[in-house]
């Protein structure tokens, strides 16, 4: 493929086969010379603020081919690709790291860490028997790629997952959605880790709470308006959560879900853990190596036309 | 089995055979006729203080045949029976609650756990990069059951196990502690699960931290003293450190280790949790049944001669 690649990490440059020209560009100031880039991995960076020239310099790449994102979200770059460039996300690259603090977050509300974190900083020692994560019965709403790395996780701790998805895969035993209402009734932890749709936002509100059993634990580590915060506010501790999103986020400091009974949240670092470093550049020495031989592209989300 | 079982659970009175006569004792007040009981399960009850009746009407059990206790510990009970007494412990049924709670210490530190609790109670927003546990070699000293049980837990989270015991094990991939040292430089994580004896008491103090990466994490759920606090605390944030138990344990309110940079601790509740009973009360039924047959015992830790 002629042309040149733009990347974010030297060793993907580095193991660039040497009939690609493959330069660096890790964020802020733009490189000067931009008209002959046909490849472009969005360089990553954990959060983003204010003006994003990793975005605006799209404009001015008129060889475009291939624009490669290392996130699994790319609405955020639809209008901004002409149609005849191929799309390419970064599903599966933070499946590692987003199933790993799921695991944290479940273990931190049954063993109650919060609690332990806090008698530490006011040097109190008042041990008390706690629940347990063995032999509960985990839905995990959203069963793909991340879905299954919890699953993963979660097995060994004697558990039983019960497997939830936007339609029902009868051999792979997911439930439809549509079955939702009549299954939780028998769980004791639910997973939210749907991307937002329409179909998605606000699917966990009042009624599901309410066919909770009391002292379930509801985790989101999807998109933070895929539980409505105000209904689970309403629970006032007869129902606990342990969230990585919140609607809003962030979430404003005079907001009431801070000091809610049974809450708990981190600040949306799921994903973003050094979990992701290896496995990004990993693919992207693959998909250098696809492009310059020519070979279909991995994870394309929309083709080139 | 002639005499009677003086048992903790409701469960195991309903399920015991008919050739056994049941009662129950869950710790208080002692019953009245203790003159025929053969079989006595100690009650479990979650921290001891002041008098303790359960262990004080062993000497009013002339007939007694087997004492069972479900805890892995045992020391406390050796010189309150006969000779002729055959003495069982608890060892297994506490793995799955305590292996669970080292995988939530490990998680917790790794994806600062501590920290978002309490920003959260500040009313703080401050995401940033996190550690993962993932790529992490985990090094198990005290391989044996509850090892084996973190083992299974820790393995999906895409990280490598060394496994350390008192002996070497080639068949089992099992290092002896005597390579302890030249081990320890490779290593991102250590989990002590060693009982407390002369053997391991002080086995991790300052040689063997100065071994460690910088930024590694020493996990302790067996015993407090088998890690020396001071070495711990003369590294000063250089090694991370998780612990479920403590030395002094309880923690004086006046004690350095509160404060410690990088030390987060729970007061010594990794094997009581919720997990532990379903285990202990199915383990309770087999042994009745074994005794109502003549079978051997399970769990033997001192025969009676």
């Amino acid at each position: 493929m002629g042309g040149r690649a733009l990347v974010q990490w030297e060793q993907n440059r580095d193991n660039a086969p040497d009939s690609l020209h493959v330069d660096l560009y890790a964020g802020g100031p733009a490189p000067a010379e931009l008209e002959d880039v046909t490849f472009y991995q969005v360089p990553y960076v954990p959060s983003t603020q204010g003006v994003d020239e990793r975005l605006d310099i799209i404009g001015r790449m008129p060889e475009l081919r291939v624009l490669q994102l290392v996130s699994a979200g790319y609405e955020q770059v639809l209008d901004l690709v002409p149609d005849h460039v191929t799309l390419c996300n970064g599903r599966g690259l933070h499946d590692a790291s987003t199933a790993e603090h799921t695991l944290a977050l479940i273990l931190a509300a049954q063993r109650e860490l919060p609690r332990w974190a806090i008698d530490q900083r006011e040097r109190r020692w008042t041990p008390s028997p706690q629940r347990s994560l063995a032999d509960s019965r985990v839905m995990i709403v959203g069963y793909g790629s991340i879905g299954r790395a919890i699953e993963r996780r979660l097995l060994p701790f004697e558990t039983e997952v019960v497997r939830v998805a936007g339609r029902a895969r009868p051999d792979e035993d997911v439930h439809g959605v549509d079955e939702l209402h009549a299954l939780l009734p028998e769980v004791d932890v639910v997973v939210l880790v749907t991307p937002l749709t329409e179909a998605t936002r606000g699917l966990f509100g009042r009624r599901e709470f309410s066919l909770l059993r009391d002292d379930a634990l509801v985790v989101n580590v999807g998109r933070g308006p895929v539980l409505d915060t105000e209904a689970l506010i309403a629970e006032n501790g007869r129902i606990r959560a342990a969230l990585d999103v919140t609607d809003p986020e962030p979430l404003p400091v005079e907001h009431p879900l801070w000091e809610a009974p049974g809450v708990y949240f981190t600040p949306h670092v799921a994903g973003g853990s050094a979990a992701f470093y290896p496995r990004a550049r990993a693919f992207m020495d693959e998909q250098l190596a696809r492009w310059a031989k020519g070979e279909a592209l991995a994870n394309v989300v929309r083709p080139g036309r």
